[in-house]
């Protein structure tokens, strides 16, 4: 089943690598970005890439409101003034919150903002009529760009609605990803941390993409 | 070279675990207990398994006296009295805490206590002269006692001086598993938080030993 999925910060590689994969996988993506030009221009790119026209571009407020299924994928300094943009447009929606919650400077250090998380602090300021779902933080930019790589990294899908989360466990299938469903909303503080973990790993093993598998289930 | 580790706790399973794969390894290890007697008895059952004479018990406060590295491996409810007990005996020593503060109840949902986390509050109650580990918190208890078992799980290893991690770590590969330095104390959050999404996951895919393997990084 294909849905329509509006992927506000679409423009950058993280958002625009979930995008490109969504739209492979046969979904109607909306490229959201403050600048409808731009978000125009980098869904033509994917329409180029995938060899189909799946892809649109809009300004944010405008792609959250043509979707069924909103993606935030902003820097964590844009996301209170993004999430207040789209307010409106996401009630009654999936919100799939990727945003770590990162301080400039210090990105190896998790820093719990003072909501909590960054997803508890969506889920407050969207109120109780938005189902908020936190996934996709440890995953890669790199990765995701390049449709014939797989993944080799798990997503952990934090959310207090169990079919919301369903639904995103089955989107992050369709990016050729495996989820799982991580416990309710205020257990994304793993996640969201878990980056600022990978990053220093990154930095001290010299790699670009380390990750996390589960293991002890089996398939 | 070995060392000799004080395991308080370790007359409970995870505790005991750790115990025993280190006196495999070579390591001298004193099991630390509120109850010297049944210390002395989970040593001695040590012993008995890897047919050595490496392990002994004793209370708390003396095992910490009697080792150069000391593992905390309690239930959250006893974390802050056993450390108050052994603070004396921990300075300029390097403390493991393996604790994980979970919930009695809700224990698939993260909950940070008021320190931050739990090692966190280790370090306030210890003072700056105690080095802080933390380390073991996702492992299994039931991988730890079966000695030909693989461990199928990574260990994150956070803390603030280097040189300790580094000690750790080494420690972890002498219990038979691969450990990452996971950054600073701060960054503790993330393995014992999720220890609470690994047992949810445990729950939902019935299985008793879920855990994390770190990708991306090459051996």
């Amino acid at each position: 089943m294909t849905t329509t999925i509006a992927v506000l910060g679409g423009t950058g590689p993280e958002g625009g690598g979930l995008a490109l994969r969504w739209a492979q996988a046969g979904h109607t993506v909306v490229i959201g970005s403050r600048d409808a030009a731009r978000a125009q221009a980098a869904a033509e790119a994917i329409n180029a890439k995938i060899g189909a026209d799946r892809a649109r571009g809009a300004e944010n407020a405008a792609a959250a409101t043509e979707a069924e299924i909103v993606a935030l994928t902003v820097p964590y300094a844009a996301h209170a003034a993004t999430l207040e943009s789209v307010r409106a447009a996401c009630q009654g929606k999936i919100l799939i919150d990727v945003t770590v919650p990162l301080v400039p400077g210090k990105v190896t250090r998790v820093a719990l903002p003072p909501g909590g998380s960054a997803s508890l602090e969506a889920q407050a300021l969207l109120g109780p009529e938005v189902r908020v779902v936190t996934a996709f933080q440890n995953i890669s930019a790199e990765h995701l760009q390049e449709l014939g790589h797989a993944v080799d990294c798990d997503v952990l899908v934090c959310g207090d609605d169990k079919a919301s989360k369903a639904t995103v466990i089955a989107l992050a299938h369709d990016a050729g990803m495996t989820a799982f469903d991580a416990g309710p909303l205020a257990n994304s503080v793993v996640p969201e941390g878990l980056t600022s973990v990978l990053i220093g790993l990154n930095i001290r093993h010299k790699v670009k993409s380390s990750g996390i598998k589960i293991t002890g289930i089996a398939d």
